[in-house]
This record gives structure tokens, C-alpha cells and sequence, in this order.
């Protein structure tokens, strides 16, 4: 693993203000791989009480992003182009952890799949599945 | 339009604790369409300055759903089963601005269609589209 | 697995004019797994040689129908909402075999995906990877 | 319009063996918009009479290949990365019409829509409408 780009992935989470302010985490990182965590409270919540879409959506796409961008040759990023995601089941329960793998890197875009699984009272579910076309933005490109 | 349920939708946004967390309010409301717009602030922004793309979701998820529920008969509601966003242009300014509408409206399933646009110095453009797959869940249904 | 539609499901494959034309095959068969096959053939290609992107998504929309269709109650059916279909790599080769898995039934609509592989010399790559959205009809649905 | 391109990309509907074995045709094209054709025959329906979804699938990714083809520079060629299709309606009828439109064209990749019209007894219904990535091949690039 890039020593540099680990840390440049590490600030690029506390410099995300979204992923800062929405109190994603960080777990654990691999060369195309990204495990994070969210800790559920009430602010993340739609009208019937499950977690909104929209947190599902932040969390499946910022750890397949994370993950694309370990694979990324130095002083490249990745950006999302497109992502779909399918809502399994409600989510209800304590703590979001959300898995990212990429299915296949290239060298101008990699495709990327994130599950979302939620944890109630010690049991795991997955709750939301993703898959994503990343595009690996080189220096000099705008 | 259904008054009792325009007030329910009105509910809803207040009632979603992620939405009004997030800033994002109600504008107009037509049976299969809707628009919602929100102020962009730091706290909205992904690691480049941009408005991070889960921001850009739940905009177009929200607004989706709130569409779709205008043409549900009394007592239904609405659930995304998925959608897809595309991200066709950096969001940079003061203010988005989504507006959904329902392309096929059904009585068990509708398709619904989210476009939004980002402001910038009285400019505004297209920065995100995506279209989801509502679910209507009739009263009775778990 | 219930008999009586095992054999529907073969009919199936039988009497869709489009598979049959196609050369599509099943293999085999499982509550919410199926596995195809088709024998690739010039007129399947595009422009460049590639199988063609249309054929890849027959197989993966059909072969994922399958699957969502045996865990369906007898005398249901399904229909595809929608479906995703990811380009990972061209399809260049003798044969390609789809595997088909439901990730999520419901009474009302499941989600499947599939996974399409190329195999070229003996040898077998994922080229293709779908996420589909399938509802369930019960008698009585129009 | 670019002349070469524009005879090419007639020239690509008659090579490419599937699109020509389906009985699809080219109508028009302008920058960033194509528009195809297929007359509906027994052969290209499912088990329920209605047309596959793997024939509209066809439909709307050649024809959103073929409108983002037209804005890339000449010598270059498109590729879809991926691309969602939803099925509003079943298909039934005597001929499909696809109108393709680039809806964010870009140097590297282009944003595409297509809507998928079946016409009936002189009347046209929309019936699909997909979304897709296209990447744009230069010169050079494998």
C-alpha cells in the first residue's frame, strides 16, 4: 500500500466536511478495498424512523470512492460518475458499516460495488447494495 | 390535489430529521412533481470543494419520493426501492435546486425522475440526474 | 423446489421467442439461482468484434428472472422494473455463461443481480455484471 | 456535421452483426441525437407476447452509442460503460422507435439518454427509457 496516499485518504475524510460533519468513519483500507462506519443518531433518520436514503447513498459512495482511490496510480484521485443504489431492506438499528470492493480497476475508470449492512442489537443485516463507475482524473486533466 | 396529504407532505419534510438537518425545504408541490431547493453550505462540501454527491442524492431521492406520493391514493405512501445518479458536472455555488417528476405512475410501482440544478452567480446548471424506482405501500402492507 | 414450475420455467426459456432465437440455454436451476448459457456466434457481435452489449443484457435481464422466479408462490410470475448493466471488460470469445442470484425476495418484488463471464481458451472472465429490480405478479394483477 | 463520421456511423449499423441480424435501423442523426427504428416481429418477443427487454435494451444503448459517437472527434470512438434501463410500460405492438440524446457530452465521457417508443395502431407509447455512461476511445488508448 502507498504510504502517502493512505495518509492523503485518511485527511481526505476530515477534510470531507459532508463525511466529517455526517460522523462517518474511517475502519480499515486495502488496495481496492474500504471498510467505514456510521454511528447512527436521530439527525440521520427519515419521516417513519429508518436511516434516509440519502445517508445510505453518502456512505455506499465515499467508501467505494476511498477504495478506487487506493488503486489509482500516485497524484491521481478518483471522481464518481455514476452510482445506482437498491434499498434492501429499512434500515433500523444502531451502527451503519458500509464494505467496498472494486470489481475492476482500469486505468481511466474502475468499477466499484458497496454493501451497506446495518447492526441492531448485536445482528447484522445488509441493507442497501451499490454499484459505481469511478474515473480516475490524472494530474493535468481539469 | 389532495389537501389532507399536501399537509402530510408538508409533515414529512419537517417530520424527516435528515432532510431538515440538511437544509432542504419545499417549494412546490403538483400531483407527480415537485421541487425542492437548499442553501449550500460548507458543511455540505466533499474533500475538492464541491457539494458532495450523498448531498446531491438525497436532494433527488427526497424529491422523487415526494412526487410519487402526490399521486398515491389517500392513506398509501412511498418507498424508493432504488435509483440511479448520474453526476454530470462539479457542484459549486450558492444554491441547488431539484425538481422531480413521476415519468410513469402506477398503482403497486412508479418511475420518477430528478434533475438538479446548482446556482452560481445567477447561473444555474444542470449538475446531477438520476431516476429511482418508488414503491407504494398500501395501508395494510408491512 | 416445486416441480410443476421447474417445468413452466423450462417452457419458458422454450416459448420466448426472442431466447430461442437467440441460442440462449438453460443449465441450471435453483430457489433464487439460475445459471444460462449461449454459444457465441458472429451474428451476436458488434462493430469491433465484441459481443454486443444487447446480448449481455438479454442474458443477464433472463438468466436473473429465472432466479426471481423460483421463489415466487405458484401461479405468480415476474417482470423486470429495471435492471443495471455494468461493462467491465469486452467479450471476446466461444462462450458465455450467466449466474443469476436473488440477493434480497419480497412478496411484492426482488432484487437479483447476475454476473455474465466470457469464456475464451478455456478460459473464464467477468465481463458484464447487472443489478436488477423484479416485481411479482399474482394472479389477479393486471 | 462531420461527413466521414456520419458515413461511418452508417457504416457501423451495417457491420455491427447483431444490430443488423435485429432488424434495427438508422433514422437520423445530429450532433449529441440519434433516432432508430425496428419493426416488431414474433421472433423478437418474450413468453408473454410482449417485446424482450433485451431488444429494448439493444435499441436504447446502440442508439445512445451512436448520438454520443457524433460530438467525439474524429477518429476517436465511444464505448458504453454502463447503463440502466427502466421498463415503464409492456411493449406490444407493430414497431419501436429509439430517440437517443447526449444530455452532457465531455472529452473523456459523455451522458446519454434514450427513450424507447412502442407504436400501436398508429398510436406511440413510451415503453423504456435507459440512462447511460459512454467513454469516449481515442486514438491510442487500448
Amino acid at each position: 500500500m502507498r504510504e502517502t496516499d493512505l495518509k492523503t485518504l485518511k485527511e481526505m475524510f476530515r477534510r470531507a466536511p459532508f463525511i466529517a460533519d455526517l460522523g462517518m468513519e474511517l475502519q480499515s483500507l486495502a488496495p481496492g478495498d474500504c471498510v467505514t462506519t456510521l454511528a447512527i443518531e436521530p439527525r440521520h433518520l427519515q419521516q417513519h424512523g429508518f436511516v434516509h436514503a440519502g445517508v445510505l447513498a453518502t456512505l455506499a459512495d465515499h467508501t467505494a470512492g476511498a477504495a478506487a482511490f487506493m488503486l489509482v496510480s500516485s497524484g491521481s484521485s478518483v471522481l464518481t460518475a455514476e452510482f445506482k443504489l437498491s434499498l434492501l431492506r429499512p434500515a433500523r438499528g444502531e451502527r451503519l458499516r458500509c464494505q467496498a470492493k472494486v470489481i475492476k480497476p482500469g486505468r481511466r475508470f474502475s468499477f466499484a460495488e458497496s454493501e451497506v449492512f446495518c447492526e441492531s442489537e448485536g445482528e447484522e443485516r445488509l441493507v442497501a447494495k451499490a454499484s459505481a463507475t469511478m474515473v480516475v482524473v490524472m494530474p493535468g486533466d481539469e
